[in-house]
Order: C-alpha cells, then structure tokens, then sequence
C-alpha cells in the first residue's frame, strides 16, 4: 500500500509530464502562411514530441517494472524517486528548446542538443541509482539470480552510454543527437529479453529482471 | 495489480489530455469587443471542445471496458498502449488547430480538418490493434464467444470508416467533418447492445463484449 | 474495481481542473509597476481563484461520497459522469474571464459572472441527474431510507437555487455573484448533518446520505 | 477506500503541482542572444525549480506518511486537506513570481521572496493543522506514544520557524530567503529518525512518527 501510493504518484508525475510534452505543439494561426507550410515547417516539434513521448514512456514501463519487484519503501527510495521525477519533469522543456533550436544550425543548436542529453542522461543515472539501490540486502520480493542481475547492469550501461554518445555527438549535429536518443527509445521498445516472457506471463518477478533494462 | 498500474497510468494521461481540451478556450479580454461577441465568435472553440471531449471520454470508456476483460499484460500490449496514448495526447493539439481555422474557409480550413480527422483515425486504428491483440489466446480473463467477437469488430469498422469519411468531407467542408465526428461520439454514447447490460451488472465479463466497440 | 477506475479517472480530472485554476494567477513582471501594486490589483484573481478551488473541492467530496454508495456502473452513469466532468473542466475557463472583467464594471462584467454562475449551475444539474440516478432500483450499496433521500433532494434544489440566484445577480453586479457562489461554498462546507457523523465514521454507508448534499 | 480516494486526489494534486513547476522554465527563443546566455542568464528559474519541487515533494512524501497511519476520514479532515492542496497549487505561481523577480533588486525581489516565503509557510501551517486533527482520539490505526509525538510537533516547529525566518530574511536578499527554504528541503530529506527506520521497514506505523514531521 505504501509502495502503492509511491506508484500512483509516480504515475502522476509521469502522466501529467507526458501529455505536457503536447503543449509545445502550435502552429501561429492565420495570417502567417498556408497551414500545411507552418505543419511542415514545425516537423521539429513532431519529431522531438515523437522520441521524448517514448523516452518518458520506456522508463515509465522499466519504472514500472522495477518497482513490482520492490517490496519495501524506505526513505532513501523515496528521494531517489523524487530526483528521478524532477528530471523527467524537466524533459518537456529540454524538448521544447531543442524542438526551437533544431533546425537552426550553429552553436545554438548544439547548446540545445547537448542540454536535451544532458536530461536523458540524468534521467538514465538516477534510474540507475534506483536500480543500484534494488540490489541491496532484503528490498526485492524475490531475489534476482546474479546472471540477471550482470545482463540487467550491461543494458544499462549500453542505454547511458548510447546518451553520452548523443552529447558528443551534439556538438556536431543536433538532429543526429535527436536521432540517436530515437534509436534508444526503438531499441527498448523492441528489446526481448529471449528466455523470460513466459516467466513475465505467470506473475512477472522472474521476467521484470529482463524488464528493468530501460532507456537509461 | 500490474494491470493496474498501466490502467492507473492510461486514466491519468487521459484525464490531463482531457483537461487540457479547455486550454484551448480563451478571450482576447478588455479592449477587443463586448465579451459576448467575443464568446459567440468562439463558437468553433467550444464546439470543437465538446466534439474532443466526448471522443477522449469514450475512448476511455471502451479502453476501460477492454481492459477489464485482459488477463496478462506483455510487453507488446505496453506499447500499443503507449501509442494510443501518443495518438490521445496529440488530439488537444489538432482541436486547437481545427477550432482556428474552422470558419476561415479555404484551403486552411481543409487542412485542419484533416489532420483533425487523421489523428481520430489514428486513435481508431491503435485502438483496433489493441483490440487484436486481445484476440490472442489466454489473453482474456474469459474467451469471448465468436459472434460477439464479429459484432465488435464490426462496430470498430462502422466507427473507423466514419473517420475516413470524415478525412474525405475535410476537403469539402471544415465544419461537416467536425460535426461527422460529433456524430460518432453521440452514436457510440447512445448505443446500447441489447441483450448485455444485465450481464454487465453482474460482473460485466460478457457485457463488456458489447463495450469495447467505441468510437474507434 | 470497475467502479474504481471509474473514481481514479474522475479523481484525475477534478486534480488536474482545480490546478490548472492556478494558471490564471500570473504577474505581467518586471517594468509593469511595483509588484506590491500589480498584486493587489490581481485581487479579483486571487478571489475567484479561492472561490473555485473550493467550488471544485466540494463537488469532488460529494462525488466521493455519492460514488462511495454506488453498488453498479452502468453506461448511463458513465455518461452522467462524462457530462458532469465537462462542465468541470469549463470552471477554469469561466474562472479566468470572470477574473478578467470582475472589475471593469458595465455589461461585460455581468455577461462574465453570467457566464461564470451558468456553468456553476450546469455543474450543480449534471450532479443532480448522478443523485437521481442513484435512485433507480439497486444501484445502492444499501437503501437510503426515504426521509435521507428527500433531506439530501432538498439541500440539493437549495445548492442548485442558490446558482440561479447568482446567475440573476449577475446582471446587477459580478462581484456580488461570486460572493454568492463563494457563500455556497462555505454554507457546504460548514454545514453538518446533525445526526449522522457516527455512521460516517463506521463505513459511511449512511452518513454519505447527509453528505451527498454538495455546492449542487 | 475512502482514505485510499481521498490520497489518490491529494496524489494527483501534488503530481500536477509538481510537474506544472516546470511550465516556468522557458527561453525565449532564437534572436535573443546565445542560447548558452539565455540559459545562464535563467539560473533563478532553475534554481527555485529545484527549491520548490523539492518542498513540494517532501511535502508529499510527509503527507504520505501521516495518511498512512489515519484510521477514519472525517468533513473536517476533508476540508483541512483541500486547504492543504489550495496553498500547494499556490506555489508554482509564487515560484514563477520569485524566479521573475529574484535577481531584479530592490524592493519588488523582496516583495516576491516574501510573498513565496508566505506560502511555504501557509503550507507547513495546513499541514500542522492536518496533524493536530489526528492526534484526536481514535482517529490513527494505532496510537502514537506520546513522546513521538512532542518529537514530532518540535520538528513541525523547527520547519514552520524556518519559513518564518526565510519571511524576515525576504526584506533583506531574496536569493537568501530561497536559499533557506532549500535548507528546509535538504535538512527533511537527510534527517532520519535514529530509533525507528527498522520500525518503518516492517510496516511502517511507528516509523511514520518519525516521519511526518517534514518541511512544514
């Protein structure tokens, strides 16, 4: 119950900084151009709405994911959490400049690049702190056999570092950073962990080890 | 309880994507015309709210009245999921967007519509695929019997093409598309199955066989 | 469970409606005067602000309370509930044109509070038509005796008079019609049902009958 | 269930507080001087960000506890939590204000800082209320021995003081008054309870007396 209500504010947060991602969305009105130009000319704003609504989504499943298999909340879970939420809240902003500054070219959209993978990257380490945290003595329902464990910690890291590699690569193109982060978000959402499903369908603890492999 | 958690989630993104809807409704305020003239020349935003709201309800109302029925949830669900609700969040946006350019008349007017239209058909067909996916075995608490399973399908169909109709009318008549989609929603509301609401007091199983047949 | 997410998602809209209230509060900023002086001339934000916090907090009470009782959900009520929410996400918006024109005297200001005391009383009616379906056979947890129900139907025509008294008082001064609906607020809000608290704090069944009374 | 609805409101109050926190994070877009500069040049707004998701949070977090030991849900314990959530929904506008005025000087920074001092502190005040309201008889799942409790009210204190102070310290330096408020959030996130957090782990009803006694 406690971890419950963890949950639901958790999928509060989570709820309200998704849909929010929608209000950078807009078109001028009339008196600036054919509408179908000013859609045309915004498919910045669609493409980073696109990658970030997956981003904050994947975590969302592996936040979700992870958190069926805790059984105890204490304290420091708590402000772990927290942190993670203040930089998924962040997103919708990073999102915005960068939608704004994508297209521009020159140093700006660097700046606006590398500042959007920054966020992902804080996102992927306090998720990663989250996880860091699981791993100790008494705080999962069920122990997590090592291998899991080495597979899950691997997936990370390939997530973390595939954002260090967008930061770099934001100072020479904002769009292949944007790109990049895409990548990730596809790579998660079609990562099968082979030898789990099963286990996922028949409860879930067993296959979440698999599951907790998110975006980060 | 993992049901639960994605159910807890999908409410939250459609009650902040619903919310938002009455973004969309402004006044200029004092020094642009008496209010009232102000408010009846908004006709278009309120009609376009009512049309948007209604459509997010029953997509809600069927989302609800499907999931009730699903026994596990995979991988593969979390994601149709998450593109539904990519699709739903989109849908203030495209409201904005039709409600300003709904009496311009013109080209403008055609384009907003359709895009208005193309997102409901989007939502439809995600909503669709869900319901296929549903159609797999043991994914259901119960198995539906097969004329019932027709009958849905065929009202998602009905609902579905209504969309595309309106997609056609878009290049016609702004204000006829919107109102071809307000048909819809008020079609989908009135609806009633007739041999299944008792079942659906009792536990609602079967009867939601007869719910998830939506305005998609 | 089903009636559950019925509340989940209703408690999503009332959440997001009466933040979104905060919205409206805003200071034009630097160069725009002293801000102790832009402050107090926002009063009329501040006031509608604290008049349709509670406004809202108090529908959402009643509605807690009404659901607490209710034994089934059927399609009707999912679209009572879909009206009632609705006019509840209207409030925002009728609150900030309200605050707007509350002192600019003349016409306008009538037209704004006119418009302000409808959808309060659009509110109290779709809540009205909820109560009243809860009438129909079964769809009670438990009977409400006869004498409750009458009680309840007449603290609910006073909410719903009080709105229409508002709505006539419009028309000679709009800060005179929100003091009104602000003294709904509080009458709902002090107003103690002498008999049945004991039963409030042994489940509620009954209690929910003194309770079910609201700002309506 | 009646707690249960009452904390899913209150969870979904502070998700959309917490989040719309970041609707005051913006630049201004591409011809307004390096992108870098407008970033920097916005450190007050990220910096109450941080400050007030972080009040907000513990906040949450407090609530959460105190909630979790509540037995009974009373009319007034409704209504001092709706006051709860009004001054909540307050703070994104206060810290909007703030991070407008912060670096401005003068008289409007201390107005400003004042002002965001004055709704932490009607916060921390409503919280004192909600946690005077359970030390009634009957009215926790188990009784709290009395020396918690004194404990408790001393840390309620030290908090509420501390805002007081951030007020004085507001007609001096606004940044101090923001940076004391921070000193409030970081001093409840680190301070623990030394006796109880075993306590906590194994259900949690004695350690929550150690635990509600957050940034108010």
């Amino acid at each position: 119950m406690d971890k419950g209500r963890l949950e639901a504010f958790s999928d509060g947060v989570f709820a309200v900084a998704i849909t929010i991602l929608a209000l950078n969305l807009s078109v001028a009105g009339p008196g600036h151009g054919p509408l179908l130009h000013q859609l045309a000319h915004h498919w910045p704003q669609f493409a980073a709405y696109v990658v970030s609504f997956f981003t904050i989504g994947i975590i969302w499943v592996n936040h979700h994911a992870l958190f069926m298999r805790i059984a105890l909340v204490d304290r420091r879970l708590l402000f772990l959490n927290l942190f993670l939420l203040m930089v998924v809240v962040l997103l919708p902003f990073a999102t915005s400049t960068l939608a704004t500054y994508l297209t521009t070219g020159g140093r700006d959209s660097h700046v606006a690049a590398a500042f959007y993978s920054l966020v992902d990257l804080a996102m992927a380490l306090a998720f990663s702190a989250i996880f860091r945290w699981t791993l100790g003595e008494g705080r999962l329902v069920r122990a997590v056999p090592p291998e899991l464990t080495t597979r899950a910690t691997i997936r990370f890291t390939i997530g973390t570092l595939a954002y260090v590699v967008a930061f770099g690569v934001s100072f020479v193109s904002a769009p292949a950073a944007l790109a990049i982060t895409g990548v990730v978000a596809v790579y998660y959402m079609f990562e099968q962990a082979p030898p789990l499903p099963a286990a996922f369908e028949d409860g879930g603890a067993l296959a979440a080890g698999s599951e907790a492999t998110g975006p980060e």
